[in-house]
This record gives structure tokens, sequence and C-alpha cells, in this order.
């Protein structure tokens, strides 16, 4: 069972922290699963389940599932501008692969394909008029001034209990005791409460993935997916996250859209009755990857030690998927086109990025490139260094053993490291800020990176700082003011606490999401004390942001940390400049503002956003222990 | 004064680390010194000395110093082959630059230079004929066969007592009481002990700068030369030290020649009677370096914080070389082809490589090697992590800004850092180890990285382990084993033990080598206890590793270690291996040797060479606690 997903990143001591549940998992073997199920209609399904005319690439790869269908034969009527180019079999009787080619003045409509073995089958096969090109509000990608609200949907807002529980699925009811139960948040409990986002100041929506997770345990966190074309319906059906998706856009609301590429649940029919034996990477007994992402670029490595990590399994119930079999590197593929045309989401949020193989990644980043340059694609690489990191987004390296990520983005675990490590202590540790954005040098444009305090695997950030207000405004003031794409976990912004071991509680519901809560933080009359106080500073401060646009695209000057105090501008050629100031130490320090003065120059003075304090001497001044100051300066 | 040197390299913490003499040192002044002399002879000096016929750059540029020389006219009597293509006054009115071609046929001689001014002055410059081409003893470079022996010469024996001091100098008498003051070591006391290196298994020498450092106090460490073109005359005059290279040569051992190019010493004859202001960056009062190479190149550094690392001084007695003037790179960069072409040392250490001018870094590199290929170069880059120490070295990172380093070779403080790190505490981490290879990716070749245990900067090894002698062999065998060209501080082999703060003991006598010492480390018989079993270790090793290529130029496997245990392995194409193995545990461990398959496989066995035991499981076996193990392995 995938309880709680923690990748640790240290060589060493990760063998010692891996999940100890390992050791007696049972083995899921091949064998047993490997037989084909007992189906009686000819056509179970084709993947994709409908595509599009005018696609940039004009080819189309069908994966046709039936029992026995292999001995068939597969031919098109004849349809205007579509071929079928041959047909491929699979190890199994039961699949089939159509290789089409749908030339750009194909219009849409319903191929005919025949299916003759020891009897005839049809089977009408939907192309459809694209909507994304031309429509701005679909694809919108995003930028450094969006601000990513990240939540998990089942554990948000109920807004329908009529799905909190889909018969025939596996798990059991909606059980908000447990925490790997289902607890019933959904798209619409998330709709109902789109104008909290846009009062907190939020651009954007991440929702761990949605996509079907028909899993006995734990399908709540939505990881091991088991229907590549479906969503999970305990969230809404897919048509409703269409819908979705065009009413955050029409309420100023950016989609990302949650991605596994390495593995799937183990109850995906491509599992249960699978294609080929290389359709996965196979070991004789259950073999764990050994989550080390070095072994994969260590000039020394081990054969052995590269293929744990990129053939290994994430966990029992997620068969690693193998991407090296061109068949499945297009059925991958195809399907990540598909989600994009048929939502218009505007980003990709790829989970455990490196896990996957490396020519694959280069090969369906550069497909979804093509085909939609707006796309934002950001990774999850949680690694131990800034090059580690920087290896898997789009830097300065040459390639390596014929690897150059094409990803625009990753997540900047270096920099979350590096704030907690610089303020979680007694002693302020400025410089592992500085430090963290110096090796910037290494991205082609780290601006792109996702910075985040926090996320559904870690620690929560009030936690980690020892509940501590003033580290908390330092945290929240960094994340919204230095480079990159900020993303805040749901509940950061009312000081949701607790540590990722052992229960998992940073995964509890939003107070206030579901029916019968005692409170609810999602009004401001609910939000009493200092749970309001926060709401009120991070709403303040990316509302600022919002309207400030020097804030979150303005250059980025940063000065080496003395004392405790680190300094860093936003300016931009338009002599806008804001100075934001952290100190770390619990004490008030006096700032040498002498040293900025390539930046505070034909500057007078400034104003504190927050609370509205005039700063007049920009050259000597004091600044109050734990604070951290935005100041616009002034001419 | 400069005392003991330490760079620390973590931005916020570093300025509070900061030596604190810095802000009462008495602040050295352009003013006080620009004043020329009252010299009378017309011509002090022409730097270079001498020069050569048949070097591959024709051009040389004659450094003119004698006071007034600059309202002279200068001409070239007739000379074949050599033209006085251009004359260049500077700032000072005692200096004059001369520019000269020389061409590939002209013969060795004395060039007859006429300066007429106020009276009529004749300088006979010599052209020498070339030495070190096709001369195999000379310029021989260094490889991973070789094995570094690093001391201070005035700390490792005194062979000429009649050296010690020299009427003149600025230094008071030698005196072994205090850390400071010279102890009267030379040349001649290495020369001999070349026997004792030798038995080590050393194949080079390094020795702290042997040119003149002719400042009152602290002088002995060398780094702050007052003389580009002449040694110390306490170590021995610039013939003894030619002298000294050629028998080194023939001894077997190569010459390391420590180069500092950010810095002189504040009575260096430049610095006394400055050509220009421009030959030093300047600063309104004495500046200091920040000593954070990060400030190099942080895409969001403050052009103040890049110019204090840049262009501080490194101490108040040593003036910051401003390599941007053309003349300045000129002249240093003959004086590195002359001490070369003068000498045939093999090899180049760069003292605080990253402080120079980056572009005057390719400059100087390019040129050295244009002129001599073998020359091996390697450079100190003390910083926090593997890309910032790759970013020195040749790498494999597209410029930065229109800096990339062409330097053979950095010190590899990160894997010195992660040995400490690896085995210091009582619970062993040995994935630093892992780690701190696994970033070679990054380098073009980090094999020619020199690696260590320590310096002469640094708390020795054998203090930083808490005096544990399995710890202690455990970290000689990585030196010895692992990739890169290992180098040891003297002493080292016979547990000389101290931490670098407060006192300078790390810099102390090696026993036996001065007059008096009551305990001779030279001999076998002085040995005695530990540190003959210490000394036994390294040299057994060593000598191993000298006659077992395989160990030294093999390539590397590394496996991720498991449970505490580091192994990994060298081996060949001629069926040559030797698994290492390291268990930082203080108890036994077993290890499974069998996913080792891949290196093990075709061996029924092994040796351990440095106890002779026999392994005759290689799938599963036990290995003692703080361990060791070097196994050639058995077909």
């Amino acid at each position: 069972m995938r309880s709680f997903r923690f990748l640790p990143f240290l060589a060493g001591s990760w063998l010692a922290a891996a999940t100890p549940a390992a050791a007696t998992a049972p083995a899921v073997t091949f064998t047993e699963l490997a037989a084909p199920a007992a189906k009686t209609a000819p056509i179970q399904r084709i993947d994709p389940t409908f595509w599009w005319v005018g696609m940039k690439n004009p080819k189309l790869q069908l994966l046709v599932h039936g029992p026995g269908i292999a001995s068939s034969t597969a031919t098109l009527k004849a349809y205007e501008g579509v071929t079928l180019d041959g047909v491929q079999k699979l190890e199994s009787p039961n699949y089939l692969v159509l290789n089409l080619t749908i030339s750009p003045t194909a219009k849409p409509g319903k191929l005919q394909l025949e299916f003759k073995g020891s009897k005839k089958t049809t089977f009408a096969y939907e192309l459809r008029q694209r909507t994304t090109p031309g429509d701005k509000q679909k694809v919108q990608g995003l930028t450094q001034q969006d601000f990513i609200y990240f939540l998990m949907p089942d554990r948000f807002s109920n807004g329908d209990p009529k799905n909190d529980y889909i018969a025939g699925m596996r798990a059991p009811k909606a059980a908000r005791d447990s925490m790997y139960s289902r607890h019933g948040g959904d798209l619409k409990g998330l709709e109902n409460h789109f104008d909290y986002l846009k009062e907190l100041g939020a651009t954007a929506v991440w929702m761990t993935p949605v996509v079907e997770n028909d899993m006995p345990k734990a399908s709540y966190h939505g990881y091991a997916l088991t229907d590549y074309y479906n969503t999970d319906r305990r969230y809404g059906t897919l048509e409703e996250y269409k819908q979705f998706v065009d009413r955050a856009h029409a309420a100023g609301l950016k989609v990302v859209h949650d991605v596994v590429l390495n593995h799937m649940g183990s109850k995906n029919y491509l599992f249960l009755d699978q294609p080929a034996k290389d359709w996965f990477n196979q070991w004789p007994n259950f073999t764990r990857s050994n989550y080390n992402s070095q072994a994969l670029n260590d000039p020394y490595r081990a054969d052995l030690d590269s293929r744990l990590y990129n053939q290994g399994w994430f966990d029992t119930t997620m068969p690693d998927v193998n991407q090296r079999n061109p068949l499945v590197a297009t059925y991958l593929i195809q399907n990540f086109l598909w989600w994009v045309e048929y939502t218009g989401l505007d980003a990709y949020r790829i989970d455990t990025y490196p896990y996957s193989d490396p020519k694959f990644l280069m090969q369906w980043g550069q497909a979804l490139n093509d085909e939609f340059p707006n796309l934002f694609k950001f990774g999850e690489a949680w690694v131990g260094s800034t090059a580690q990191q920087a290896f898997f987004a789009r830097n300065i390296f040459q390639p390596v053993d014929g690897f150059k990520s094409n990803l625009e983005s990753v997540f900047d675990f270096q920099s979350t490291f590096a704030l907690h490590d610089a303020i979680k202590g007694d002693q302020p540790n400025m410089g592992k800020l500085y430090d963290a954005l110096q090796g910037d040098w290494m991205y082609e444009d780290a601006t792109r990176n996702v910075t985040f305090l926090d996320n559904h695997d870690m620690s929560r950030f009030y936690s980690v700082i020892g509940e501590d207000f003033g580290k908390y405004k330092l945290g929240i003031t960094w994340l919204l003011t230095s480079r990159g794409i900020p993303q805040l976990y749901y509940g950061t912004e009312v000081l949701m606490k607790n540590f990722s071991n052992p229960d998992g509680k940073v995964r509890e519901d939003f107070p206030g999401g579901f029916a019968g809560d005692k409170t609810n933080y999602f009004t401001a009359a609910g939000r009493t004390g200092q749970a309001g106080e926060a709401f009120n500073y991070v709403s303040k401060l990316a509302q600022y942001r919002k309207a400030h646009p020097v804030l979150a695209t303005g250059k980025l000057m940063q000065f080496i940390p003395q004392d405790g105090v680190y300094a860093y501008f936003r300016y931009n050629d338009q002599g806008q400049a804001v100075m934001v100031l952290l100190n770390g130490n619990k004490d008030e320090k006096t700032v040498d503002g002498a040293r900025f003065a390539e930046r505070t120059g034909g500057f007078t003075g400034g104003t504190e956003i927050m609370t509205g304090a005039a700063l007049s001497d920009l050259k000597n001044f004091k600044i109050p222990g734990r604070t951290a100051w935005v100041v616009e300066l002034k001419k």
C-alpha cells in the first residue's frame, strides 16, 4: 500500500528510511495477472477513446482491446483524408494496434473500423473538431505572475455527496475518520470555493491526480491510475472535469493537471490484461526502486543501481511502465496530448519525473512542445543538489549519456530545503537562501521553477518552523517575492500543521469543506485568531503582487546576507523597484543600506507595503527581529 | 598579517567568521606607496629577467624598471631575428615597456638595449637556448598514477643552516618556538629525504611557494611573493631550485610549483614603486575580499559583491593584482612560462584560483596550454558544492558570462568534506562518499581532480576523525584507491595531528627534520608505535598502487552504499579488477556481494592486499567494523 510518499534523496541514508512495508509486501507476479480476462464483447475499448482532426502530428496509433481481437483483420472504411497504414499484433491475443494517418484536410466525423475474425465487428471511432486553437482561455501556461494553490481534491471540500461512493468501484465508502480512506471531496467542492482562492490571490489550481484510481485501498491520493482516459468519478465525471476547467478559466483560475508517467495502478486494465510482458518493467520478484536518481547520471554507476532506479517499482501496487517500448511511449504521449486538447488545461505537473526512462522523457516533452507550445510543464525531481535538480530541467549542460532535458521547469526543492534550514533553528542561516538561488546559473531559466514551502509529502511548513508566526511571515514573504512561480499547499494559509510522519496528518481535511465541520476557514468570520491573521497576510501580499507585476516578473538582485539579514530587490527598467528584507534573527538589526546603492540609487525612501510604514532613510535603518519587509521604493 | 588561511565558502556564515583582524588592520593606502623610491642606477631590472629563443609565441614584453627611465628613448642594436616593435610608457616615470618579436630563426645571445635620456645606458638582455623540448624528464605533468606529497619547506627539514637567515631580508632570524616565524627548513632538507618520500610511495612533491617572500612577518608560508623572478633564498638560490628540480626528476619525483596569481606581497618592488595605479585593484580604504566565489556566477549578484570577491584584498599585506590590465596579464603569463622553461617543473598548483579575474584565467591557461601542453595545472577552489567546484575546471557547462574554465583540474574539496562527513561521527554516512563522486558528470574529466585528506589550511585528518586508527585506514584507503590524483599532507603518514584553529599547529615541524629533534620519523627505527604502523600502511598501499596501475588508472564503478558499507571497483579491459570495501560501522557487517555481480563475474575470489587474507566467497561475506579492504580479484 502506498500511503505517504517520501522520496529520500541522499544515498546511504535513504535505504534505512525506505518504507519498512517493502520487505513484507506481497510480490505481484506477472504469471497470475497475465491470463486474459474472460470477456464476451469483441471490442472492450479503443485508446485514445477519441481523437481530433487538425493535430500537427498526423499520426495516430490506436490500441484496440477485445478478447481474441488479434486474430481479426482490421480495415478502415473509406474516409477522406484518413488512411490505415498498418496493423500490429502484440504478445497478448486481446490487443491490436492500428496505425492511422489523418491528413490536415480530414473533416470531423466517425471512422468505420471493421474487424473480421470468427465474427465481424465494427467500431465507430470519433474524430472531433479541435477547440484549443485560437481559444485564449485554453492552454494558457504559467508564468511568474501566477500563484498556484495546491490541494488534494478528496480532502478539500465535498460539493456533491452523491459521488462519494460509486457502486462497483473497489474502495469502500468514504470514511473521514481514516487518513487512508476517501473523505468525499470533489470538483464541485472546489468550484464552490473558487471565490476563496480568488480572495487569497491564487491564479491557478493544482489538484493531486483526478484520473481514475479504482484501487481497493488509499485510492484518494490519485497516483495509481487505473484508466488513462477517465476521471475518478468520485471527483466528477470526465465531462464534469472538462466543465470544471472551463469554469476555472472563466473565474480567472488556471488549471494544473497532475500527471504520472512512471507507473500505473495495478488495477489498470492494461496491467490486469497485459498487452505484452514488455509493457512493464519486469523483475523475477517484486523489486522496489532504490529511489536514488543519482544512479541515473553517476558516471561510475553500476548498471544494477540505475536499473533499480528507473525500472524498480515505486510500490507493490504500482507497476512500473516500460517506456522504452515504443508502443508504450506512443500510448503515453497520445494520452497526454488528449487531455490537453480535450480540456484546455494549462499546465502539467509531472509526478516522479526522473523515474521515467530519460529518452522517453525527451520524446514526450518534445511531442507536447510541438503540439502545444503554450502548455507549461513542471516536474517533481526530489533530489539533493541544485545541479541534480537542474539536470531535469532545461539547463546549460551538454547532454549526459544522450539525455538533455526539455522540461520547462521543476519544483525547486533546493530553495525549500534552504528556507527551512535558514529559519528553522534558533540562529538564522540566511546564507542558505542566497546559495539556493546562486545555483540558478545552471538553468536555462530558473525563474520558471516552482517554489513552495511544503507539499503533501512533507511536514507542513508551520510545524517545521516550530509554529513561530514571525518565521511564518518570513517564509510567506520569501515565497511571494523571490523568483519563481509560487505554490501554496492548501491550509498553509490558515496555519494547518502536522508532521509527515507517522500518521499522514499533513493531508487533513480543510476546515469548512465538509458537512458538519465545526470551523469554517472559507469565511472571514470562521477564520478566528491567528488563522485569520495568516490568511490576511498571504492574501494581502498576493494581491499586492498581482497588482504590481514588478514583484513577480521584475529582475532579481540579491545581496550576500550579512548578520542574519537577507536583502534582495525586484526591479524593472521602468524605474519600479521593491526591496525585500528578511531578518532571521530574534532581535532587531541595524542594516547598512548603503551597500544596496546600486538598487536604491534614485530613490528617496519607501513604503513597507504590509504595514504601510514609511522608510525614510535607505542608507541606514533598523529592522525588528524575525520580520519581513516588502518596501516599495519611491523616487 | 596573514596567518592561517581559511576560505569560508558558505554565504552568510562566513562574514561572521572572517578574520576579526580585518577591522583593525591598518589600511594600506596608495598615496603613501606610490612615490618613486630614490634610486641612482638607471636600470634596476628587466622582467622577465631573461628569455629564450624558440618559444611558440614569438612575442616578448619587457618591463624595464629604473628611476626616471620613462624619459629615455629605447633602441635595440641590430640582432638577427629580433625586432623591437614598440615602447610604451606607464603612469610611473620609473618604468618602460618594450615589445619585442623573436622570430623562430633567432639564435641565443645577448640583445643590446640602449636607453637614451639625460644619460645613456645599455643593458645586455639574455636570450637562452631552450632546454625543455625533447627532455622527457622535464614538464612531465601529472596523472592518476601519481601520488603527491605536500609540505611546507620551512617546516619539513633544515638541510642548510647557513641560509636560515639572509642578511638584508626583512624577517628576523629563524625561531622554531613560534608558529609564525621561519623555522629554517629548505630545499636541501627536502632533497636529503627524497629516499623517505620514495619509501612512502610518493611520486611528486608539492611545496608551498618557494618564491621570494621578503616580508617582515609570517613570511614562511610563501603566499606573499615579493619577487616574481627569484626564489626565497632561505630555501635556496634560484640556481639551487633549478638543480632541485633536476635532482627530484632524477630520483623519480615530479615537482609541483605553487603559484599565486591573485595577489602579491606588499613588499614586492612592483607595489613599493607601482608601475601604474591600475596595476592593482584599488579601493579608497583597505577593503577585504568577501571570500565568496558565489558572487562570481550568481545570476542575481550585486556588482558590489562580485567586485568585493575578485578585487577585494586577500589580506592587508597582499595587494590585489589587477589582471584586467593587459600589461599585468602579460607580465603574469610570461612569468609562469618562464618558471616552466627555466626549471622544467611538472605542474602548477594555483592558489586562490577563483579570486583572479575570470577572463584573465582563461587567457593565462590558454597561453600555458599553447606553450607547454604537458604541463599539468590544478587550482584551489575552496567552494561549497560540486557544481561550483566544477565551474572552475574543464566542464560540461556552456560558458557563463563568457567564462569557461580551461583548467585541467581542481582540488576536490567536495570529496574531502564528504569523507570527513562520512566517517567522523559515531554513525557512518558512507552515502556522502558516493554522492561526492556522482557529481563527476559535470566535469570534462574528474579523474584529474586532486584528492586529499587535509592540507595546511585545514585541521589535520587524524584530529578530524578523533584519532581513531580504524577511521584513519578508511581515509588512507579511500585516498589511494578512489579516482583522482591523491595528495598527502606531510606528517599525515605518521599521524601528526592538531586543529587549524587557533594556533596554527597544523604546520608543525616534521619530527626529525631539524637538528636536535628528539624523534626522527624519517627512519623506521624512529617511527615507534602507531606512527610506524601508519607509515607502513600508507607505504604498503602506495607501493601496491604503483605496481598495479589498475588501482590508479582503471575504470571506476561504485555501488550505492548499503548499511554503512561502501563498495567500489577499479578495473580494466585486461581482466584486472580490485574491489574496495569501506565499512564505516563500528561493528562487523555482512555484505551482499551478489549485487556486485557485474564486476565480480568471472572471478572466483580474491586476496586482501593489506593483510594477505584470502576471500573465497565473493557473494556473501563479513567485513569487520571500521575496516578497509582492498581485494585483488582472482580468476
